[in-house]
């Protein structure tokens, strides 16, 4: 609507230059309301500049040249700006509980900062007050188990080594004023170097990596500044009270606040993946024997991508086994009464891995250069389009059982079926014959055949798990 | 030898009960210096106790049993000690640059705990020099390239944070002394809650997460402080002069004393996997075909574990990925003299992967139930052969060109020797002729023989990208 008020740039060569000028930063200023459209004016715009500066016998050929790069960079900055909000927006449309996870942050710290503010708190915290700000920083995690685990790993080592400083602090003492700064040094050497050691086991590194490193870090605080700070244990209890402040602040809004549970998120992730091998199989089938029977229609473009989904797979399992280190943080919550059963989860995600490699050997298949004959791929059409849609149907029920958390024996019946294509697929190999085609030109169609038989029975496996 | 000169417990139903008692203690103490061998000593004393209570009709049966109950706990204990002793003794071995990395930690602390000890430098930093040693504590990584990310991200966050924080304090003076902490809060709340949110980023999560959480951290307490301690500009310069003390401690130990290179690692890393690929291919062909000549060597139960070190690589993204983003902040060091070409290495990793997904198809075929006719195998056992011995010394050779950073030429001719023998399998395929064997019967190893073809096809993409 705008553009068509703006002086018609199709024919500048009329204009003088210093209009040429003027309606160059209008259009600019028009260019970040307008986007794309009013790129192409501008960029004709520069050409007719520079058909009028050659016709100037470049005497205003460096302005023009500079106005140029000056219209690139504005243009390069209007792209980044535009690109930066779209994924800004796209990162929050993608997952809503990012947004609110942002804002509870700040909710937290401003809450914790009351300490500062309110003078009855100041008065008995004071200055130690900013551990309550520290601890909301570092502690406060997307996911409940992850605070959870951040925030006791975080109390308890500051609890235990505060305590054990202290300890090696009364130790110290007994070595009179000379002793004292050498065993404090060789104490915080040799228990920083064993507590630095311990995080390589991989074990403890999964699940209390933070605790030692806090462990560290107040042990070396607590007797180190002992050794000056007269009120050592005052000093312990503010810290430990303030860190406790801080935690429990963000443990109660973690869980009470719009609560992201690592549990349920790999309770989806784990759904969501079956759901990509059950999307996979149902498309391959298709894919693959729509050359043989080219009356199909073809699949487009963007969902073989759609296809393609199960990638994803290849590569979580450290994706699982974070979020299943942090569901076992967790109290029970939403339709996990008790206890979240992550062993399981893990258990049947590795089984989907597996299922995941098949597939992704099956995928090179797709659009290899080497296609068997349409006869002989039309011969296996049936029961490999049956193994594909049956145990795609499979899947599906399963990952809707576990979404809702009913029984999973109605997989059983596609499961069944899919194992009855293929016993057929085998006595049809079988009693094929290869009397008119050449042995090497139905190779891929049977790897393509018992790579789908081997999926089968990875299903069967997950369907047991499952159970 | 000790042993020798202890009574005979095997026939203690001589000895009266509390001899068998006092003996049980020694045995006890004796345990934790024998190990194994005294357990059955143990054991067999706790049973011929048992036999004894028995006949004392049940009097000092309840002794026996907490006596039995004693000795299990302590065994479990000892064992668990053992096995602790174990595993920390194989985590030093495996990589002794985990001991070494435990006690530079040890020492860095110890170094910056000067701050306390030493008089001059207490009296001009105080109470803040315990900033040193937080930031030691939380900065010093395994790898250089992580303590320099991490010591970068700590150092330029606080310092922006600080600006940005006493700027914040600034504007919120000029609203007064009520409107002062509302503003204040205000602006931490949104600074909090829009920094959180970048967090999301996956890209600025890999390589900026720490800067971000500690600019939320100082900007939060720059702040906040701000409102009661006048001395702000004081505190931040001590804040910030103590971090770049701990920092810079932690740089130069990490960088000079032994250093670690993320970089470097990442090289070994890309090697092995190359190795364990070859490995895999090598023993894989000897293995399939073993049972097609029986007269060879079966290959032993702890060969087939080593071969399957593969299985480590269909996981290893997120490592290579870590590691990449740390190289990517090391200076030049080793052989690589001016930058780390980490986006190469990730190239190749990714590469790798693929081809360790085909051998884990093509893994699943060698334990199969479904085996070929050994007629069948024999016929193609010899491109087949050809084919895993010559890619596997393919690998190799381009392995110990990575290694060694030298021309990767060599691996060339093997290369081209397995595409020969891919060529010549298809020829069998195309010439044999299955007249009096079924197509199903020869599937798996037609799977076998399209798989390998496959894994030809990306060595050779290795191959090029390695060039």
């Amino acid at each position: 609507m705008m553009r068509r008020t703006t002086p018609p740039y199709k024919s500048p060569a009329s204009d003088p230059f210093s209009s040429t000028h003027i309606s160059l930063s209008l259009s600019l200023s028009l260019s970040l309301v307008q986007g794309k459209q009013v790129e192409s004016v501008l960029l004709g715009l520069l050409s007719a500049m520079d058909i009028e500066a050659v016709a100037q016998e470049g005497r205003s050929r460096p302005l023009a040249q500079g106005l140029s790069w000056l219209v690139t960079c504005l243009m390069k900055c209007r792209d980044k700006v535009v690109d930066l909000g779209k994924s800004i927006k796209k990162l929050g449309q993608d997952d809503p509980r990012r947004v609110i996870h942002s804002l509870k942050v700040g909710l937290a710290l401003t809450l914790v900062s009351l300490i500062y503010y309110v003078r009855p708190f100041y008065d008995s915290y004071g200055i130690a007050g900013m551990w309550a700000v520290l601890t909301v920083t570092v502690v406060f995690e997307f996911t409940v188990g992850a605070t959870l685990s951040k925030g006791l790993n975080r109390g308890f080592a500051t609890f235990s080594a505060g305590a054990l400083g202290v300890g090696a602090q009364h130790l110290a003492c007994l070595f009179g004023e000379e002793g004292e700064p050498i065993v404090l040094g060789v104490l915080v050497f040799l228990l920083a170097g064993a507590a630095t050691f311990t995080r390589f086991f991989p074990r403890i590194k999964a699940r209390y990596d933070y605790g030692i490193l806090i462990f560290i870090l107040t042990f070396s605080m607590v007797t180190v500044s002992g050794y000056r700070v007269e009120k050592l244990l005052e000093l312990a209890h503010q810290r430990l009270s303030t860190i406790i402040i801080g935690g429990a602040t963000c443990i109660i809004l973690s869980i009470f606040l719009c609560p992201v549970w690592a549990g349920e998120d790999l309770h989806k992730l784990i759904v969501q993946h079956l759901e990509k091998l059950a999307i996979f199989m149902e498309g391959f089938g298709s894919e693959y024997f729509q050359s043989a029977n080219e009356d199909k229609a073809v699949i487009s473009t963007g969902e073989k991508i759609f296809l393609l989904g199960y990638k994803s797979i290849l590569t979580s399992k450290n994706m699982e086994e974070s979020l299943a280190n942090f569901a076992r943080w967790e109290p029970g919550h939403g339709r996990f009464r008790f206890r979240h059963p992550y062993k399981q989860y893990l258990k049947i995600g590795a089984l989907i891995r597996q299922c995941a490699y098949r597939i992704e050997a099956l995928n090179g298949y797709l659009n290899s250069d080497l296609q068997a004959p349409p006869a002989f791929k039309k011969r296996i059409q049936e029961p490999c389009m049956k193994i594909t849609s049956e145990s795609s149907k499979a899947l599906t029920m399963l990952a809707s059982a576990i979404k809702l958390m009913t029984d999973p024996s109605l997989a059983s019946l596609h499961l069944h079926n899919s194992k009855i294509a293929v016993d057929n697929l085998k006595i049809l190999l079988k009693t094929t014959s290869l009397e008119d085609t050449e042995l090497l030109s139905v190779v891929p169609a049977a790897t393509v055949a018992s790579i789908l038989i081997q999926v089968v029975q990875w299903v069967e496996e997950i369907y047991e798990a499952v159970n």
